[in-house]
């Protein structure tokens, strides 16, 4: 089996850097994963793709980039995690891993017998190799989003769960838990504590430890406190920035209609 | 009738801005258009957008934002035209209008009798009015591209033909079709001279002057130069700048991947 | 080959009735087109259907009705006629035929040698026989849209053009041509003129007249000066006037936000 | 953040009227949202919708009216729940609310901590404005389907569930459940009093009655049963109703096929 | 209502032969369908279906064969098996039932009160006819996927779970479950045995045996041995071994580039 | 620019096999196309393909393969044949050649001035370097469809047009404009001489020649007459026929419904 390169950086100590995919169409995924990413993650969650989604902005990242495919499911769902990896994801971002128990139904979804009950049907991932079903458990990543008190909480049972790979931090549900404002860049005590707490105790299971970012600013205070996979905003988001900025560089030279706060 | 408040804008002296939609999707388009252009123009011909594309990238366009929603066509072609306008475009940017008889075909397909033969159907743009058949061909921009050595000799000949509101240039084409690289920031003499008379020519005709550019610096230049709107690159094309930047903002900080050169 | 059935019950004297999918959405045309039609048209040129849409709604319609499934397309572009006869269109319905030239061009390209030059490759259209390339240009239908000045007058010589199956009439384009406001019931008396012409015309030369009404009450009246398919509105006007009524009837009891005029 | 104008009427003592849209599809969901409805709900339950339909159909529906945007989801299931409220639905219509665990369960994914544990990451709700994670739970509908038995039985206890805004009534669902045939306009005394003690009690805890209604007739005897939100067929069923009646009114006159009984 | 062939041609003692669609293109499908198949399954699980494809690839199964159409849900989940339900599906094949109260959940979603808790709203089904709702319970099949060792040692309580119509055997996740290479043509004494007893059991208890298998001498075997439906591969799996065979047959006669192992 | 690959191949002497995409689905395309095809082209003339779909689908085709890709265009028409080769075909295949004048428009369209008129906006084919706009003539293929009595006789003054990379045969068209029944494996004297005058007179030319067939013995018999390239029927007629195969060779061993023939 194709080996996951995402993994392999993260063991040999690269600070690995993520795109994050809001906008479901091929034709801006396959330029947008071309840019230089570690990883690629096609967000399903906080966005509108579905799995028809899914299986040709797979193929555009992959026809552009060596980036490593992950998806971030909208929940955690057999029915959604068995089909994007059968689809070709080398990795899976789970929402809301509060519990071992929903930690251990992660792994069940994900993993093939004996370790989980992931149903065989590989029909794109089956391009990784024949002995795709040997060496996915091994390949394939688990990443639990670890975004509520209750996940903090439970971290050391969450991370003992065999067969997660490790954590994805959501800065902005972590605040929410902790009834503060949400924010990808977090400044209060409380949370940081929080943010601090998971990548130690991650690190110290010899886990992944990945955190969402609202860019590279922060991604390079996180890398400092040990966290080794850091997204820099999303695509839509980027876009966003973007546009505003050549508009507002043209506006400031003369009359125009305003930006509207959106 | 709604009126074009591009065309309006533009009557009072504006340096009108405008974006320009590559991907065709809704979600992107909506959140793109948000940020505070004059218009937003999706792009038919270098782009992957068909008329099933045109419609919900309209509707997006439209729920966010005020800007003119305008069209390139694929081609100088009644079937592309016709569509595109009874689907809500308040303007159409058609490519390389070489000559008079190709601007009467575009007129002739732009606009409604006497002027032209525009079939009614307005299956969307009924929604500016009911005497939206009465003003459509005074308030719908038809705008030409000036793009070839040709184009440019033809110029007055063009600029005369009643239904034309103006001008649209292509700098990469009239580069290469004057001999040169293709460029969106031209600094060749010839196609500089060849752009400065474009420019003239309309506004001494009284007609719309537009050009794309490759951003803000570019575009300051156009608008002294006499220019009324000006295109800022294109989504896909901020995406992938912005993108790569935040990736190598924090790869200088620590060891990566290397950017694929794409 | 399957025979065309419009075609034979109008040989036979029916008053046939037709339907017209302006939405080009599989679920709802399945629907639509299982409520009584004699022929179900999708329309390509007042319309957001791009031929990747033709072959699911042609495949709604036929797996609910009997009706025989015609399109209009989008321009006389062999390209596009082309297309929608291989993909199992009975018939096509070709806007803004005004000249003998413009018949023969519709002929070249929707009849196949040696009458025509249409391309052998009828990808769903073989379903209806072995034969099919002998017989489709017996049984296909070409209805020219005569819809301006200029066609009326040269009706004669359009409906000489051996593979012309007969005329099909569109008030509004007919009103706008004759210099008055578009309508799907004209009481001109030039346009009712010209479409009388039409009718008289179009049966004299033994060939088909269709034409697009507002409803039932304009429909009986076209019949009765021998029109042969009369077409009833379309269905999103069906829903919106629908939809309205029904609003209509419960706000007329009660406070409530008024409908908007769309 | 823009304020639910939904949830204000019918705190003003509106008789609210709602649209249901059961075709996927942008272009006719523009047109039928205009029609003046106070709020139109996407129905993913009984149809085709995904998640990726639903988010340009949103757009479609915002970009025409002033109604407020709901989604019936297809389940009970926080990866729906989540992403529709995110796409900018202003409420939920949840199917089968038949206890006290169901409807914290809806809660728990359709309300922000610390009432529920709804995930942060509103991907076009960022639009309703910049506090939109302080004021949802506020203006965000959660309306709890009651249409069984054990529904109607354990009534007072869902409707004690903080966070529920309400209740809509499927009458078909319910007669069944009571072992009548389904059917929305039920005779049934045992389905009458069912849904008369469902809008008592709903009322009785000050929380939001809806109904799904056959039209008109049915519907304003609900508002006077003391419903404030009554749906009025759906899309595809007006769509259906009105071609069958069009084609009736030319057939009577005529020889022609028979409507299929579909 | 309308019945269901596949049922009474099992009930009739006929070998059913079944097709399997991965692809989820209404062309394909179409053409794919009226290969003679009896049933025709359209896969969600190992495939990148969702319910907006199920919808026209069903009108296209519908509209070119008389196969009974079925749909393999990605899971055991209600919103799934109720809306291909609604959307004409004429049986579910249901992956992991291990246990009874999983068959018990199947049988919830899957059959109308008072058998089980399926909400009323056949969108598309309702053309199967009028009593739908009075028949659906005994026409549509659900066969629960049996192929883990915790299904084998279950069976009998599973296919002792009212509603249940049969088993579909899935010998690739049998396999694995049995530390096995997942394989369709298996020869492990423990999988074949196993495999015996599913089909022995299943009989015993009059009900339906399917099984999925790797092709036509394969599936012989399987109807010796007692089943009654047996499917020959998928489509995409058929389309890659001809498209390899025909590149073969040609290879073999002169130099040419490798078929990638893939 | 990356170098066209069939066009080395054939250069080389090698015996070129080519793949035809009818199906317009992207996840079909990636596994086709992996079967070790020289190239594989999107048939979008008899086929439902538009330029939405060429997108995905040759982004499929580049992940799974190192096939060249080529699109049949629908028509010889400039919006088609300009954005199919901006999205990343390295190839056209161009239906109904039969003048020098069509020759020559084939090449305005599908060369960069000065040889055409091609407009600059690789927006998928940037991906192949930077100097596209300086090797794009050269690399890209114009293959000119032979298929009527005109074209045979137009054939030197067709070659003659520079620009032309060579031809290729529609075996069906041509024996249809020849009086003949429609076949991809003709016998009739006539037909096969016109072939042979069309694979000599490009060869001649030092042109490419290429030709549809219905599979390997034909193909063989085509490489012995000088064809480069032959393509093996297209993906979903080798689907069917797999699958009647397939279905047959069970049915013959038990009672079954038979084949629909379609």
């Amino acid at each position: 089996m194709k080996a996951n390169a995402l993994k392999q950086k993260i063991a040999d100590g690269v600070n690995c850097v993520g795109g994050w995919v809001a906008i479901p169409n091929p034709f801006a995924a396959e330029i947008y994963a071309a840019q230089g990413w570690d990883s690629v993650t096609i967000d399903m969650q906080h966005g509108s793709s579905d799995i028809n989604d899914v299986v040709p902005v797979l193929q555009a990242i992959q026809s552009s980039s060596q980036a490593t495919p992950l998806v971030r499911v909208p929940w955690n769902d057999p029915g959604h995690i068995m089909r994007v990896l059968d689809a070709g994801a080398m990795g899976i971002i789970c929402p809301m891993i509060n519990t071992k128990a929903e930690a251990e139904a992660l792994v069940r979804a994900g993993r093939y017998p004996p370790m989980g009950e992931r149903s065989f049907g590989p029909f794109r991932a089956s391009q990784y190799g024949a002995d795709y079903w040997q060496k996915a458990n091994e390949e394939v990543l688990l990443l639990a989003m670890i975004e509520t008190r209750a996940g903090v909480n439970n971290l050391d049972e969450i991370l003992a769960v065999k067969g997660i790979s490790g954590v994805y931090v959501g800065p902005s549900d972590l605040s929410l838990s902790l009834g503060k404002p949400p924010t990808l860049d977090p400044t209060d005590k409380e949370v940081l504590a929080a943010i601090d707490t998971i990548v130690k105790t991650t690190r110290k299971h010899g886990l992944i430890a990945g955190v969402h970012t609202d860019g590279p600013v922060t991604a390079l205070r996180r890398y400092e406190a040990g966290f080794q996979l850091c997204v820099l905003l999303n695509d839509v988001r980027l876009l966003a920035v973007a546009a505003q900025q050549v508009v507002n560089e043209v506006r400031g030279k003369g009359p125009a209609a305003k930006a509207k706060t959106y």
